[in-house]
């Protein structure tokens, strides 16, 4: 059976049916108790707990040969823990999965114990639970490339050739990323101008979420040394769910000829758990057949991606509820995680513990309930399908072409007061493994 | 008088006649004395020494109000010293001034302070002295952006009509930046396919320099509060030389529509000494005039650049010497430092201390002599300038359609063994504000 699943195991700790943090997950992130004035300090989610490690640690309870003497559970940030690679990882989970077993008692009847380690979640503040070295962001859906070329470049060559051959990516902005919960202020910045005027300056007009996941990098690499694709899987540590917010009319008229920048940097946010891919394994499933077939370096024995079921929901200030306007899965990813890293360092790039790497947003495949478009230059036509599968309002509203609903009410793109609520949750036999929330609320533009 | 030029101000440590730092320069650097095991530490350069900012703040030496009790010269990089912003700044250059004069006997006449506080730049190991959050790549020389929009799009509008409306650039990648002497091992990667071939694999056959400086921002801002224009100015400590090392085929084939990624990221080399703003007072002058005239967030009071020159030379592995292969000048930049920095922060994009901002290549203007070079698609011509002021090979060579010398030998790109040696050096009243060299040597690509 593969590490991680074992369907029937238990914890002590009360679990809710359909909790997406059950023993079997074991998601980890860096909290601090509301009103202390401690240091943050990293854990795990169980059930509505969070498992303090530094307790844990102090407590002698990781008494494996890696992390026995190690300091990496009383940082402020999980880079260490990152940086000491799988067999650490495979170490700290499985002292997790046993103390926290139902059969256990060295937690289970110790209260004085169980008290100074687990911490409801309603008494925690999550922050952002890695220090971001760099973030780089990828474009691999090819449902989102294909729907995105055909709005901007039209239905003859929506993909460019390249998209073929290699994981297309950028270098994101690394101060910007935040974690879930952090309200996003609406960024100002110039958009196209019409005819023969200035460009626009002013708050953004289309602004947008991006239903993404990232990446997180444990052992990194020398410079000048690249990581081998079959190697590559030993370098990932988990992954978060991620919206990269996009202000659509300021990265339009910016992005020639050097590609997304402020149309992108004024915020990413994560969600505070990073599930590991030990968590994640026994969701793998195949990754879709590239064609043509990649070259060497990007050819790989192990060709996988998750199950990953993901929805996003919008709650406009005035309603009291979020409504859900896309779902999509992880699976549907053209270039794999592995692919993606082994290409991002194949030029000698060096990547650190705790960099991010993000898939791009990810849409689905056709749908049932065709729409057709006409691309506004060329009056050709083009069918999309059904709304749930797209992972943005750009593709969901064709860039503003038509609506869609939200509850009660509408949205071309994003209004001032309205919350993005990204989840993921893989469904496992009796079990999930979930993701929790990425969430965000759009403020007013600053005057 | 402006602060920083004292022309006739003199050092009792010796400062060779030409030398790029003499006591009105005194750049900021971090250090370690060769086969030490002490920690890295900050200094200034004076002359052929660096003065060790730590053993001078040990010595008591720093007693104003903001350094006397801070550990910022205790720290392995500046970083905490950028944080503390230009009163900081000005207080140290005011201090070291002083104990660095030929009438100050504090240092002058301690034979035992001076042998632990001056060490001979032969004896030391130069680091990056930055712990580089972000780096952005800006594109801000009109003359780079001209001739590569006419050699990759063809002279009918080789500057798209966004440039002149805003500073274009990307995220770059923080993690390989790398200091000054640090070799450079020739990337592999996906060339650009001829017809219907598959797209090239292996090492980089366009290798390329490019000739930029970088700014080192000072105290950031909050995430979501832009940083007006007119401040703009008190957020930026330095400049160091920078050479932007290019992958010309991986570039061309990958950044089609995000922008440059493994083509830069495999390394960019910094200068170890930083010179403020503070010592290129001096030698500010009056930046191009700016037409169309840019939007009020962009329309600055003190609208400036520096007058520094700047030279590329090139040594052959085969050859003794280093040949000059291009000189240009930072006065040249048509967005200043202070556009970047305002433009950047527009959308509520966050800077912190230590993020590192560069012009893009400093191709400079028109001169005589002539070259015709046509396009390949169009069949137009264009007339080209002395290649002098070009700053990288792809302008110099017009990718690779021409070849260049250097002394002996020519060159279309770079080839394995050649040093890239990028200077600039500020002609003061009797003295230099020179910034010393950025060098790398490129390696054969691995195998």
């Amino acid at each position: 059976m593969a590490e991680g699943s074992r369907p029937q195991l238990r914890s002590f700790v009360e679990v809710a049916p359909g909790s997406h943090f059950p023993i079997q997950n074991l998601p980890f992130g860096v909290f601090r108790r509301r009103g202390s004035p401690e240091p943050p300090r990293p854990a795990v989610a169980i059930g509505d707990f969070a498992l303090d490690l530094a307790a844990v640690s102090d407590a002698g309870l990781f008494h494996g040969p890696l992390l026995s003497a190690s300091p990496c559970f009383r940082q402020e940030t999980l880079n260490m823990f990152l940086g000491m690679g799988r067999p650490a990882w495979k170490e700290a989970r499985a002292t997790l999965q046993k103390i926290l077993s139902a059969d256990e008692p060295v937690l289970r009847d110790n209260e004085a114990l169980k008290k100074k380690c687990l911490v409801p979640m309603s008494d925690t503040e999550m922050l952002l639970p890695i220090m971001v070295g760099d973030y780089t962001d990828f474009f691999c859906s090819v449902h989102h490339a294909r729907n995105c070329g055909f709005i901007f470049r039209g239905p003859q060559t929506p993909v460019n050739p390249n998209w073929f051959q290699l994981p297309i990516g950028y270098h994101g902005r690394a101060s910007s990323v935040i974690v879930s919960g952090t309200d996003i202020i609406r960024p100002k910045g110039q958009g196209h101008p019409t005819g023969d005027s200035r460009p626009y300056f002013g708050p953004s007009k289309k602004l947008d979420f991006e239903l993404e996941m990232a990446a997180i990098v444990g052992p990194g690499n020398e410079l000048g040394k690249p990581i081998d694709i079959n190697d590559a899987e030993e370098h990932i540590f988990g992954l978060m769910i991620m919206n990269d917010w996009s202000a659509r009319d300021i990265q339009a008229w910016e992005t020639i000829p050097l590609g997304p920048f402020l149309g992108k940097s004024f915020s990413t946010t994560v969600s505070p758990w990073i599930v590991t891919m030990d968590a994640l394994k026994p969701f793998t499933c195949e990754a879709p057949k590239q064609e043509p077939e990649p070259l060497p370096y990007l050819a790989e024995k192990n060709h996988v991606n998750y199950d990953i079921p993901l929805e996003v929901w919008i709650k406009p200030k005035e309603q009291s509820e979020p409504s859900m306007v896309a779902k999509s899965n992880f699976k549907h990813l053209y270039w794999t995680l592995t692919q993606q890293l082994a290409h991002h360092t194949v030029n000698g790039c060096n990547l650190r513990p705790g960099d991010m790497f993000a898939t791009g947003t990810l849409s689905g495949p056709v749908w049932n309930n065709h729409f057709k478009y006409h691309h506004k230059n060329t009056n050709l036509e083009v069918t999309v399908h059904e709304p749930e599968s797209l992972g943005c309002l750009l593709e969901l509203t064709w860039n503003g072409q038509k609506e869609i609903s939200v509850g009660n009410s509408t949205r071309k793109f994003l209004e001032d007061g309205d919350e993005v609520i990204l989840t993921a949750c893989c469904k496992g036999e009796g079990y999930n493994v979930g993701f929790g929330t990425c969430t965000g609320k759009v403020l007013p533009a600053l005057p």
